[in-house]
């Protein structure tokens, strides 16, 4: 029995973890600070007077395990890697069966399936959990997504309930399967962000190269879609970044900024884990890859160079309200896909690890908090919240309508900027996805001929049961 | 010392590892062959007759290492995976310092790696080789990429060189690197074989659902397009593919085939180590989501039945010279770029591995023997051939002019694809890479923007150095 005050505890005092503590502290809960250099603790209480009896820093990690009630929760929020095993090695010999650790950082899945059979049968208990939202997100309400034992839930429930996002009052935070499923669910996350800002990016494109519009006049269009179908955090600030100038030069701020994006690695494992799982993610894989090239920055510029005699086909874009809305209608026609895709990545882990993950729940907890929140995935919750099962997004009565309406601005927008030169790796992906998964009758058959010529793999006739080969003519 | 007689050994008697040891049989090397169940191995020699000599079969793993020459060479062509630890745990106490174990098997790059650690030390040495060509190519002459100690290469040397392919008398064998280099390039290999094959079936639908044209006609086409640019052996057999009748309802072949192809995991391997370079290797990425969506046929189906309503633009496809000779130009270039992303990939894992793959020698290998064999390798060869660093192929001299030229006819298949809605995700990916590469200038400045403004991330700016983070206006 432990003698502490602290509903729970979060160590490190970096800002995600700082702002996470703050957040506890002003919904009322006591929460434990603790850091390796134990000054960031103590400042985090500081430099926040007004929330002040509500932290406790902590000397050392037994005087944090000591001012913990019991059954203890301790939340890590340290680098993603060694740092959280090494953490867990430090504080598990001071903790009492029933004590739950929890990982709130960006963990891949993997490590949080391990970590979670290593605790298994010392009575300790772990919890992965995705925290989305960033710095703002952390200190006042981002959306979480937790994996562990269900039991383990509720010791945590009510603290994460309070801090999390709220959507129309309901809290963006859930239980959503066992070890690994909450950092997964957080990684497919990441690959839709990465979609959407790439998307949005590829329409910039086209507003700045296809239409030749200031920035300026880009912000006011995305401030019009961010009142439609598209509303949502991306697009609003979007046009927040297209708006503001660059105090020094006075340049709009995004022409100073160079084109070269950052990436931190979880938009590459929602790519690589849904190749694993055999689901085609092809427009995530696009948006990952375009930043990946997007680094290769004075290797396009010799390309450009290069082929700097390729000329643009007859056609245009147009800046006019057709031309506009055609834009707005393939971005919202082209995330419906891209959403889909990650679903159906979801749904393959959910069966392949047996996860039984919530769907529904999972686009209720997006709506607010993370960075991909918007009403969009209010409308994902509805189609999953009507009892029957969805087997894609794509064939959600909800969507069909929807899509079949927008596709052809999609297309349009497609075939355009290919004849114009302007690249949409995302875009086009995910109308060959959107064509390809609509089309009963498929072009597979030919490779199917072609693998049982060369490596008589077999193949399925549509007037028989069973895989049969085929004598070809030698070649 | 032993005092046997076999210049080599074939473990697992399946139609590859059968293949393989004839083929070296017939070269007038002695080999012993193993199984599990020694009657294969027995049926190897004594359904061969005019190879028997050469053959020697072994009652028991004793009896087949006895049988070899010292330093003995042990292949192992047995299932990837498990399997392959289970024969290097029964066989390695039988053998002596400097005999040499290689896996020809399909495996996984890391497990090679993995493997060639763990003889470390022991005196035994392990090289990892990538057999292409399928069961043909086996008994007849495979492309053979080998990985593993350099100094080990000249044991096994000999016998590889004599009963690999030839392209034009050079032997399609080479020592690539250490340890996982030869399985690794093999993967590789594979991805393009899938973006190969996607892209042509892709020109298949359009054939078939854009133009019309009966298979046939078709096959008369793809004849006609292996005697240019795109010669090749895939071209060949699909003109074979095509051009075949269902001997039972006297259809084309291809017609009574089922739309859905297989995979054995190596093309999503390719993508999936693409990713983790950093590489994003779209083309190629296209294709394993096309083979995964295949595979859900009744999905497809129900798709197609809900989007029933969606119409073509206004813009045809054509089958005159014109037409087809678009169609042609389209499918070189989007090739080229695929090979571009393929080379990418391995040159970033040369680099983060430290392999120095010798990228102009792989193309040299593979323009006989594999699957991917064509004359457009020789090209690629050429390009490596003359001492310049190619940064990527699609900034060597030899392709900037085909590639300048062919874009256009590309650009317009996707365009009028998109328009005509006939999924095509690996030519669009292609043609979406192109532009993105040769775009000095990208979007991923907006990208930027968006992750300075929601996480702090901080960008950098065209006009000065560093890291930067801009206090943008609060959302």
């Amino acid at each position: 029995m432990s003698d502490g005050t602290a509903d729970i505890g979060v160590i490190g005092m970096g800002v995600m973890g700082a702002n996470l503590a703050l957040n506890i502290a002003e919904k009322g809960f006591k929460v434990a600070v603790q850091n390796r250099t134990p000054e960031k603790a103590f400042a985090v209480r500081d430099d926040n007077p007004d929330l002040a009896e509500n932290v406790l820093p902590a000397e050392s990690l037994e005087d944090f395990v000591k001012s913990l009630k019991t059954p203890r929760a301790v939340i890590f929020m340290v680098p993603a890697g060694q740092p959280v095993d090494d953490e867990m090695k430090k504080i598990a010999p001071l903790l009492e069966a029933g004590d739950v650790m929890v990982d709130a950082g960006n963990a891949d899945f993997n490590d949080t399936v391990r970590r979670s059979k290593a605790v298994e049968g010392t009575g300790l208990k772990f919890v992965g959990m995705g925290v989305s939202g960033g710095e703002l997100g952390a200190r006042h309400g981002p959306s979480i997504m937790v994996g562990g034992a269900k039991e383990t839930y509720p010791l945590i429930e009510p603290v994460l309930t309070k801090i999390s996002a709220k959507f129309k009052d309901e809290p963006c935070v859930a239980w959503l399967g066992p070890d690994g499923a909450g950092h997964f669910v957080k990684t497919i996350h990441n690959g839709i962000e990465y979609a959407d800002m790439q998307m949005i990016a590829e329409i910039y494109g086209i507003m700045r190269d296809g239409l030749k519009l200031e920035p300026a006049k880009m912000a006011e269009i995305f401030r019009g879609w961010n009142g439609r179908e598209l509303a949502s955090y991306l697009i609003e600030i979007t046009a927040v970044n297209l708006d503001e100038k660059d105090p020094e030069t006075g340049k709009p701020m995004v022409e100073v900024i160079v084109d070269e994006a950052g990436q931190k690695g979880t938009g590459r494992w929602a790519v690589i884990e849904a190749e694993k799982l055999g689901v085609g993610a092809t427009t995530l894989e696009a948006a990952v890859a375009a930043r990946g090239l997007s680094s290769r920055r004075s290797e396009r510029a010799d390309a450009a160079r290069l082929y700097a005699g390729v000329e643009a086909g007859q056609t245009q874009f147009f800046a006019d309200e057709a031309g506009l809305g055609e834009l707005e209608s393939a971005l919202v026609t082209a995330k419906i896909i891209a959403y889909a895709q990650g679903y159906a990545a979801m749904a393959a882990a959910s069966d392949e690890y047996g996860w039984n993950l919530p769907l529904g729940t999972i686009a209720e907890i997006w709506r607010a908090g993370c960075i991909i929140r918007s009403h969009f995935l209010d409308d994902i919750a509805k189609a999953y919240d009507k009892g029957q099962t969805v087997v894609n997004i794509l064939q959600s009565p909800d969507f069909v309508g929807r899509v079949a309406k927008g596709q052809a601005a999609l297309r349009r927008v497609v075939a355009k900027a290919a004849l114009v030169c302007i690249p949409v790796p995302a875009l086009s992906a995910a109308l060959a996805y959107f064509d390809d998964y609509r089309r009963a009758r498929g072009t597979a058959n030919l490779i199917q001929a072609q693998r049982d010529l060369f490596g008589a793999h077999t193949f399925r006739r549509f007037d028989a049961e069973g895989a049969v080969h085929h004598q070809w003519p030698a070649v």
